[in-house]
């Protein structure tokens, strides 16, 4: 499988980077608006699983050259930049399924909340903005970025999975469960996205006041 | 400590009041808006400890006598009758903890979703019709009931707490920290309950999509 990770310089880019290239076989290339700024990252990732005894070889691309030939394409960018970056790249999502992380925030003096857009949630936002035929998938919401990108650190939580095309689905579960420690779940179809992204928020309240928890996951029990 | 089960005829209730007469020397008195019906059932939560070689006393009582004394309050109502159940026990609540455990809910062809009502979350909607010094402690709002209710069944789960008063929250962590099983975890103030409620709906769809998984409860790890 090729994956592309649109924003793949970003945190929770540099996290799902690292733990495919350590745990799996999968074909990666990193994505970025600059070519040079994800080539730049894409050899500090190979350096840190270098220094772990993996020979990896992963690509760095201008985002819509990484999407290009990509089986699936995550979109591993802050909510406000989804729409601009799905529509760089839309030309280039055939046979691609397209999966969505980002969570909307924002916070005050009692701490962060869930902030969706108009369209229900950030993974609804990503389904309207993709091309009809390209199937979009919300998974990987609820995962602090230091905890994944840390590979001395073990998981053991969840991820929810939402979606509307069985199959393409199936295809980020498998992804999903190749990272060692994260179960994927199904949580039916993108409608059931908004209190999945919620519980980010969420994850960063409970970090605050509890001494003695920080970089959280969920998991269903 | 002398806890009132408000709505403690209901699925939570039960869940509660066999935890805490299990696994705590706690007083308990289960409300109704029947007298009758709540000593009924405090009478078969009576047996069912007693089955377990347990000699515990559960009272039963109309809604406000059981408030009347009661040093912790656990409006464990339906959010549609949540305001009814505050307004008809205002008067008993002096040096009483409010808490609320009810999330709101609607169900469309997707699944459960988060129904909050205009308040923000039905934890605020508790806070705003109780006395207005009353302190009010968000709890219990994510456990699946029948698991609650079923003493040989681990919990192993966490339970968020939100309130605005931190006296009142320790309280009320304390009582959840009584239930083996069960971790009590600060989530800040009445303003943090939507991201909390929401993980209710979310559970069931998860469930609903996962052929092992039921009666799903969420910890923080």
């Amino acid at each position: 499988m090729r994956i592309a990770i649109l924003g793949g310089t970003g945190d929770i880019g540099e996290g799902l980077a690292l733990r495919w290239g350590y745990d799996t076989d999968h074909e990666l290339v990193i994505g970025s608006r600059e070519a040079d700024r994800a080539r730049a990252k894409a050899n500090e990732y190979e350096t840190e699983l270098d220094s772990r005894g993996l020979d990896v070889t992963i690509e760095g691309a201008k985002n819509s050259d990484a999407a290009a030939n990509a089986d699936v394409v995550v979109a591993a960018v802050p909510a406000y930049h989804l729409t601009d970056t799905i529509d760089a790249v839309a030309d280039e999502l055939d046979d691609a399924v397209l999966v969505s992380p980002a969570v909307g925030m924002q916070r005050d003096a009692d701490g962060f909340h869930y902030n969706p857009p108009s369209a229900g949630s950030v993974t609804a936002l990503a389904a309207d903005a993709a091309p009809e035929d390209v199937p979009v998938v919300g998974a990987f919401h609820n995962l602090a970025a230091g905890r994944l990108a840390n590979l001395d650190a073990d998981l053991g939580i969840d991820t929810l999975l939402v979606g509307d095309d069985p199959d393409a689905k199936s295809t980020v579960a498998d992804l999903a469960g190749g990272i060692e420690g994260l179960r994927p779940l199904d949580a039916g179809g993108i409608a059931n996205a908004p209190e999945i992204e919620g519980i980010t928020p969420l994850l960063i309240n409970v970090a605050q006041h509890n001494d003695r928890l920080h970089d959280l996951g969920v998991r269903f029990e």
